[in-house]
């Protein structure tokens, strides 16, 4: 069993404790959060503390709290040369105090309160200061996932980029879709099947492939006229920049 | 049984061909091209033509073309005062030549060849000049989806822009996060559970509440970061002007 202390308490370190608690391969020893209220719904089922002097003996501790609480909280642990990972995509392994050995363990996914996931499912992207500690985070990463990947700092700061598009620009592409359903008083959901569609045409098709619209057809009539329907000076921007970007992608090919 | 002429050999008319030519509400006449090959796939099938001046009778005319070839199309077809409609999403009813009844039959999907669309799931759009001929083609969308809507010009150019935002740029956002992953050497596949909920979350959260991220949490840090990872300016101006655009729809939250 891989002896685990969980530090933190909100969306990512809930799923973890979740897939966590039911591993036959690992034993979650204790909680530790900020405060009291943010325990409760753990206290229950395991150990759990407010206090980093209390903090227990594991294999592993996982500090799962917002990106610049990683370094203090770390140094903050008194464990001297215990195995410690963050589970941020966009923080340095380094930003881990050296009192540890450093590691990484971070779930390429999206994480909302009240939304079930399929832990399964969600590649996680390791890294780690020895080849050791490689060796049990992996085991970790499997007990919980099928998907697990070596991705090293520079890497994954690239793949958190990449998962700043696909995930929080593409979100944003649908509010403001949202935003022209109402303007035309039709129900969103009416966009549904298209959003759906085109983020499965992707499990297929390479998004070179999978574009469509007025900008890979190089139409700029129709471009233009729907331009002519934003108002806001900053989204005529966007829309303007982005179909020049998609016209620009297939440049050659006209 | 509602007789269907079909104007058009490409993406849509494809797919509407396949959901006419299995139910039971619909006779399919006939299917006009440019070209023989063209009219390759169907005419086992179903009677074709190349030429305007062979048009069979039928209930509704169906023209799924080019966005530009819609009126001279329409203005060809020899058939005074039949209904005539046209599948656009981006171009009005009136472009249809008044010497036809006009109307609408806007499937909101995005149709690639090669992959299979189920059109029972796709809302359909629908506008006609006259009552008589609503009812007539609510008909003929209710034989082959289970959502049909009545929307005029006005909301369908507001949806248009709308898709445009779901399904074209968004796919250019998985575009451009295809390229930092290949930039990283990891496969774009890592990427795919995210995509896929990112999509589905939509199904049970608005896009307002969805949003995750640096720009969402005014993160600047780590947003101006991740913009300095962009070599290209018109991508760095798009990373820029949405992260802007995401910190501004939630400025007053925090």
């Amino acid at each position: 069993m891989i002896k685990v202390v969980l530090i933190g308490t909100g969306k990512v370190a809930k799923h973890l404790f979740k897939a966590f608690y039911i591993s036959k391969q690992i034993e979650l020893v204790q909680v530790i959060g900020r405060s009291k209220t943010s325990l409760l719904p753990f206290k229950e089922l395991v150990d759990t503390s407010t206090n980093y002097e209390n903090i227990k003996d594991a294999d592993i501790y996982i500090i799962a709290i917002s990106d610049t609480a990683i370094n203090p909280v770390s140094e903050h642990l008194k464990t001297n040369k215990k195995f410690v990972v963050h589970t941020s995509g966009s923080t340095p392994m380094k930003s881990i105090s050296s009192a540890h050995r450093k590691g990484v363990f971070y779930p390429l996914q999206t994480f909302s309160s009240g939304r079930e996931i399929d832990l399964s499912e969600v590649p996680f992207c390791l890294e780690t200061e020895y080849k050791e500690d490689y060796r049990l985070l992996q085991k970790l990463a499997h007990a919980v996932s099928e998907k697990v990947y070596s991705i090293n700092s520079e890497q994954r700061k690239l793949l958190h980029l990449a998962a700043v598009y696909v995930n929080n620009f593409t979100n944003h592409m649908y509010f403001q879709g949202n935003k022209y359903c109402e303007k035309a008083g039709v129900p969103f959901s009416i966009l549904t099947p298209l959003i759906i569609e085109t983020a499965k045409k992707i499990e297929e098709l390479s998004p070179y492939e999978a574009q469509t619209g007025p900008g890979r057809r190089n139409d700029k009539d129709t471009s233009k006229s729907l331009e002519g329907l934003i108002g806001d000076p900053i989204q005529k921007d966007i829309f303007a920049l982005v179909t020049k970007s998609i016209e620009n992608t297939y440049d050659q090919e006209l």
